[in-house]
This record gives C-alpha cells, structure tokens and sequence, in this order.
C-alpha cells in the first residue's frame, strides 16, 4: 500500500472505530513531510462540514499559516464528494490521490454520489430564491474599491 | 430589502471592512429566529474554507447540537460555491435565498464560476489518481458490518 495512503487508511479505521464518523480518512503531504492528518467527525462533532479531507485542509492552512496549499499533495480514501472538490479548489491542491469511489461510499449509505448529480443540475431537493439582486451584486463594486483588498 | 438578507448584507460589508476576507454573508434562521450569521473569513483565518455559507452552517450546529438543519432556512447575499452548495446538502438545508450571482463574483476576481465549470467535468486544473483501491473500497463493507454504526 502507498505509504502516504495508508496514514489516511489509518485515519479512517481508527475514526470509523470511534463513532467519530463515516470510514474516511485524509492526509496532506508537503514534499516528504506530513503536514495534516484527519478523519471524518461529523458525527464527534455534529458538524456537517467536518469531512476527512476538509479538516485536513483546514489543519494543513493552520499548520502553513496560509490558505493556498498549492505546493501540497491530498491523499484521501476515498473520491471527495462534491465539498471536498470544492474546497480543494479553493486550497489550490494540485494533485488529489484517492482510493475508493462514489459508488463505494453510494453502497456504504452516503449521498456523494447523489450530491455530484445534483450539483451538476440534477437538484430538485433544495429550492433556491433569488431576492434583493441589486444591492447584493453591489457588494463587489465595493469590493473592486477597496484599495487593500487581498484575493484569495 | 428582505429582513433576513439585509442581516446577510451586514455581515458581508462588516467582513469586507475589517478585511476578514471577500464581501460574503450569510444567515441561517429557523422560523422566526436567527440562529446563526457569519461572514467570509479566509483573510482573517487563513481557513480557505471559511467561506460565509460553511461558518453559518458550522455555528448553527454547533447551536442546535444536531449535523441536520433541515428545518433550517439559508440567506446569503451571493449564489453558494460548488464548496458551500456541497455544505448545504449534507445539511440538509431546503431552502436557501440568494442574491448576487456566480457571475457577479467573477467580475469581483473570485473563481465561484470556474469553479462550476471544473466540477461540472471540465477540470484540467487538479491531477487525480486512483491508488490502493480494493483495501479503500472494503472500508465501506467494514462500515456496514458495523452494528452501532450512525448514519449521516
């Protein structure tokens, strides 16, 4: 098993063992150095958001002192669900090795897979209103202003 | 201005000027009661997951000690991103009111709307590469032979 991969598989039995959540682990890597490990707690933490990869990430920006991770490399168990994605964008995380799959995670009762079909367009289950269109888009004028302004 | 968007609106300017980060907020209200408002803190915290939606949906589960908001209600003053949208799936969150727009975040030098493109398939940013999938995929059927197990 990849060295790397087995620190995350690691984090999944020993989180899965513990009800701190479902069966998945994470881990960052900066060169030859561990920079995060985690598992999944939502369940520990009644967070719905506490997943293996975004605690990770979460840990690794603590431990860096910045948000872009772009010089690290993500090692999860499984594909990360459509969040995870999301926040590994934002991280600017290169590279993602993963084990399992949504169809894996579909079969032991999570909605990954469901969720990747509703974010691509397949959403009947959350109803979204637009309201107050123009003060809101106003709000980057604003932000194009603002003479500090740092981008993330 | 919807009440509940104008409290969103707040909160977006307020981190904006304190330069905690983008000009994002957002409110989670159940009933008539607010029970959490947040706002973009990826300056602040170096967090780059603390985008306004997941901060909200961190603090209202923490207030209700529950990883289920389904009686929940979203305001946030632009469009969720893949990250947040993915968030408010596994919280179970059905409505979610919104004002500004992919697009208008764009214009603002955020990536929301490329960030669609690439989880929607069009993703040649981020490397993925599939290691160790057997032993990752039987962590799943370790989960369902699991008796005290919780689902989420």
């Amino acid at each position: 098993m990849n060295g790397w991969m087995k620190i995350a598989y690691n984090e999944a039995t020993e989180g899965m063992l513990a009800n701190d959540g479902g069966p998945f682990g994470a881990v960052i890597v900066q060169g030859d150095k561990v920079i995060a490990t985690a598992h999944n707690e939502v369940l520990k933490t009644n967070d719905p958001t506490a997943h293996a990869e975004i605690n990770a990430i979460r840990r690794a920006s603590e431990q860096l002192g910045r948000f872009d991770l772009s010089e690290c490399i993500l090692y999860c168990t499984c594909k990360p669900c459509p969040m995870c994605l999301g926040a590994i964008f934002w991280a600017r995380i290169g590279t993602v090795y993963y084990g399992a799959t949504e169809q894996d995670a579909a079969r032991g009762g999570f909605d990954d897979l469901r969720f990747y079909e509703m974010i691509r367009g397949h959403n009947n289950d959350v109803i979204f209103k637009q309201v107050d269109y123009e003060v809101n888009a106003k709000l980057f004028d604003q932000w194009l202003e603002k003479d500090d302004r740092q981008m993330y």
